[in-house]
């Protein structure tokens, strides 16, 4: 089993990664709880839910499940998940396990964070792109103005990987998750950047993938230790993110995956950081791959004044500028405060260029 | 200026007792904000508000206004503060002034701690009741099936207690903050009890009623900061509030005030105390003063099911057992856990016996 342990200033707490894994829940936890209830949506709760519920001796485990989608991370599904909670009886010493993708663990996360002002609660990632979000206890809800706008940091007890959940992503959930290990390289590591950009994402091996999400985790769990709360490094995670998360609001949740989202965000980043830090970056390597790999791209010209005005809401905004994540080179990020009037010129040229269409 | 300090595991903050405080806010912050939000209600409002707006030397000091009484801390109205914060442009080095009761300081700080996963905020108490909830970083809104369900620990940076706010007082205000005092003293202080035993709250003066919030917010904070999660002895401030909580919720929130209904719940307290443990209690003096100082009580026997259901699904329930803070003697609680059948019947011999009518 892979180990991995991340030091939070509430509490440690460690990410298991094995085949498997969901069927030993009960062993890797510290302490007895009064009840579980599992949340998961639609698509996971007929793969996995069951195989959860019956690795617990005892009858108090109670499995609620929402709907599939980034519309599911409102403010109705988390008074919804707090009514089954006390429907069901949880208490202060209950624990609430979230099975399922990026939307799951942020919204499940988030109503452990508050229920009863905050019981425990385990991550189990099950696709790629959940690598990233079930670790550093970032936890919300999206406000009909902007994602994630509501929310906590509220650190995980533990993160179960099973990477069985891996064997029976679709593609473009795939394509989701590895443009935020790309990210990752591009932030820290540029070896592992080439050979993500070596490998096709058809037919690539679950051992492959695998050894690429450990890798992305090792980069993300060594800014999040060093900066808990974002004030400073951590930002860094956010690289690509302006724009992406303009557009998954701007286009309707789900419309986009988040990764195709943050896709887009990463080639305007190179965008600007070429123009702002004259910086000179592997800009056609990505393209093409993103291009090979089936990464769509629906922005145009009519979205720039809205998506700006998106992004000046945006949590990453300080004193109406936004603080955006640039790279001087591969592995050489900082944050560059930039006037609303710049972005939105880089955002036009960005479009006209064509940049984004290559 | 009356000063105390708090140490919480996040960050100690530092209790002003002082008139007209609310001009020097400031002065006293220890750094820039962006932006400034007060929410506050339609009682306050009027009186305060635009004091503090003024002690501001920059413009970006923004008011909202909800509605007074406990129904406002609901998800409706957190939702609406969180689209003002994001319509006034607040950022993550923004500052929140809860200016308020206890509703207020409840509702705004739990939107503090999830505005942007959360900002700095200022509890600024209006009333007694509120010397009680605005120390300790307990914040919250209420769930429809029980209150403060939904919430955090999340310490305030700054408590200001103007005490010119507790010159405008209604009467039913004072004895609402009053039961909160007797509570900390029959907690921790015996002489604290005889004294407030000794006094009418009619033509109570400024000065001796200051003494008194001084003394039970010394007894608060020993409790808090010994505690700060509420895994151990913090539990005893719920003292009385088992039944208090309950009569609230049933009632329909606003029809008591918070203390009377408290007050209400140390009498059962007293009552199940001297049933299960035998203990010698000042019943009588109780009795009377409430009696005196004009405490309503509304309890009658078919209300006894549904109290005891509300009960059951409150935070202080554990494994389905009541966790009810109960008094050995004067100054010293202990917590016991208790059968909902046997608080039921309890309830029942409390309400024929007719102490709580005497």
């Amino acid at each position: 089993m892979e180990r991995l342990v991340v030091n939070s200033s509430l509490q440690s707490y460690t990410i298991y990664m094995e085949e498997k894994s969901r069927f030993k829940i009960p062993k890797l936890l510290k302490k007895e709880y009064s009840s579980i209830l599992i949340i998961t949506d639609t698509n996971v709760a007929k793969l996995y839910s069951n195989d959860i519920v019956s690795s617990f001796p005892h009858d108090k485990v109670y499995v609620v499940v929402v709907d599939a989608g980034e519309q599911t991370k409102s403010l109705d599904t988390f008074y919804y998940l707090h009514t089954k909670a006390i429907e069901y009886g949880l208490d202060r010493e209950s624990l609430i396990i979230a099975l399922g993708g990026g939307v799951i663990g942020d919204l499940a996360g988030f109503v452990a964070a508050t229920f009863m002002r905050g019981i425990d609660y385990v991550q189990m990632p099950t696709t790629i792109l959940a690598h990233d979000s079930s670790v550093g206890g970032k936890v919300a809800i999206n406000h009909e103005k902007g994602k994630n706008l509501i929310g906590s940091f509220y650190p995980p007890i533990l993160v179960l990987y099973d990477t069985d959940t891996l064997k029976t992503l679709p593609a473009r959930e795939v394509r989701s998750g590895f443009a935020e290990i790309i990210k990752e390289a591009m932030l820290a590591d540029s070896d592992l950047f080439d050979r993500l950009m070596s490998v096709s994402l058809e037919g690539l091996t679950l051992e492959a993938l695998n050894l690429f999400i450990y890798s992305g985790l090792q980069i993300k769990i060594k800014l999040v230790e060093a900066d808990e709360k974002e004030t400073g490094n951590r930002k860094f995670l956010n690289l690509g993110h302006t724009l992406g998360h303009a557009l998954e609001a701007k286009l309707g949740y789900g419309v986009l995956t988040h990764g195709e989202a943050v896709a887009i965000g990463l080639l305007f980043m190179i965008y600007v950081s070429e123009r702002e830090l004259g910086a000179s970056l592997p800009t056609e390597t990505l393209i093409k791959w993103f291009k090979k790999n089936g990464y769509i791209n629906p922005l145009t010209l009519d979205m720039v004044d809205e998506l700006v005005e998106i992004i000046l809401h945006d949590k990453k905004t300080v004193n109406q500028k936004i603080q955006m994540i640039l790279l001087r080179n591969l592995a050489g990020p900082i944050i560059q405060p930039l006037e609303a009037k710049k972005l939105k010129s880089y955002l036009q040229g960005f479009i006209v260029d064509g940049i984004s269409k290559r």
